[in-house]
């Protein structure tokens, strides 16, 4: 057994979701930073770690290593059960699944590094054009979703995996300045969620590997 | 109680992949048929029970809706335990889930029909282009990743949810004509799943909105 280790990088949001969930349950871990700018990430030795060449990444206690933030965050539920981050009831728990896959799989991998690149080459107006319109058009699907089955929190009136990847998909609306009076259940949520320690602690922007000029203390 | 619904499309790989499931739990359900080329998908009516306005969409046997592929199939393990898609040991589970949002988070989205819209508009060749390009990046990682876990299927030697992934994403494969000689694990592992009846019944060709010059029996 041995302490476990992120591989993540400050400002991906999958890393983000993955320090929430680290955070909330209070699991102690080493974090490797991997660097997306300087393509650490396509490095011959990431690639033996990691074939998708993706982060976040996570190494168990048990030195066995997983990627893709959902399917590790749902380990971590399963290997430290205490502070649950799903509800009991079965379709609620659906609920937040559907919740953190609406911003997986329909919002998040269209306006990542990846994509921008291949759309917008070094148009960084471009890039940023692209993101906002992808985040946006998301933003409409996940406010109305949302509409049905939040009330403090995303899914109920209880802290569930649906707020970590909502944190950290506003972070980068923020970021490409997505106008987010369209979206007051979205902004609501987020607003409550940003008081709290353990999604403090986890932003980008007190990670180690945040430049100076971005670091909050 | 009421016989469950699911919406979808017969080309939509998410929704084969829900078929699947539904298929390899024997569980039986009403269709109903979304023609995303029509656009059935943008109307209030669909608006106001998918708010994200994607397939598929499932209603329990309760009456309750749920969207998002993997959402769907993570309730139905639970709701319906009988032949499980799941392995017993909490880290081949997590390999599932991981090979499941592989595609699910990198490989789906990028090239589906809205983002081929956005890139490509009409040009069909520019589409056919980008999707395939999009699906041969994305399988690199997934081979490379089904190298350290596949056997018989993609993890171990027992079919679970990540081999309703694979065999879905490869119909699209197949479908934009990527080059599959850079894939042999994932080739292998396909081939032996078109052959299983599960298999067969949810692919498109089999689905009652697929056309009639498509369809297999």
């Amino acid at each position: 057994m041995t302490t476990p280790t992120l591989y993540g990088y400050y400002r991906s949001s999958a890393s983000w979701r993955v320090r929430i969930a680290l955070a909330w349950k209070g699991i102690e871990y080493d974090l490797k930073p991997i660097d997306l700018v300087k393509l650490e990430q396509k490095t011959e030795e990431y690639r033996k770690l990691v074939p998708t060449q993706k982060v976040p990444a996570f190494v168990t206690k048990d030195g066995k290593i997983l990627s893709q933030s959902q399917a590790i965050m749902e380990y971590l539920e399963e290997a430290y059960p205490e502070r649950p981050m799903f509800p009991k009831g079965l379709y609620q728990k659906a609920e937040v699944r559907e919740i953190c896959q609406i911003i997986a799989c329909d919002i998040h991998p269209i306006q990542n590094l990846g994509v921008l690149i291949r759309v917008a080459g070094s148009d960084l107006e471009k890039r940023a054009e692209w993101a906002r319109t992808s985040i946006t058009l998301g933003f409409k699907g996940l406010e109305g979703r949302l509409e049905a089955c939040s009330e403090k929190y995303c899914v109920g009136n209880s802290i569930t995996m649906a707020d970590f990847f909502l944190a950290s998909i506003v972070g980068n609306a923020k970021r490409w300045e997505v106008d987010m009076s369209e979206f007051p259940i979205i902004t609501r949520i987020n607003n409550t969620l940003s008081t709290l320690p353990e999604f403090q602690s986890a932003d980008p922007f007190h990670q180690p590997d945040c430049p100076e000029e971005l670091r909050k203390n």
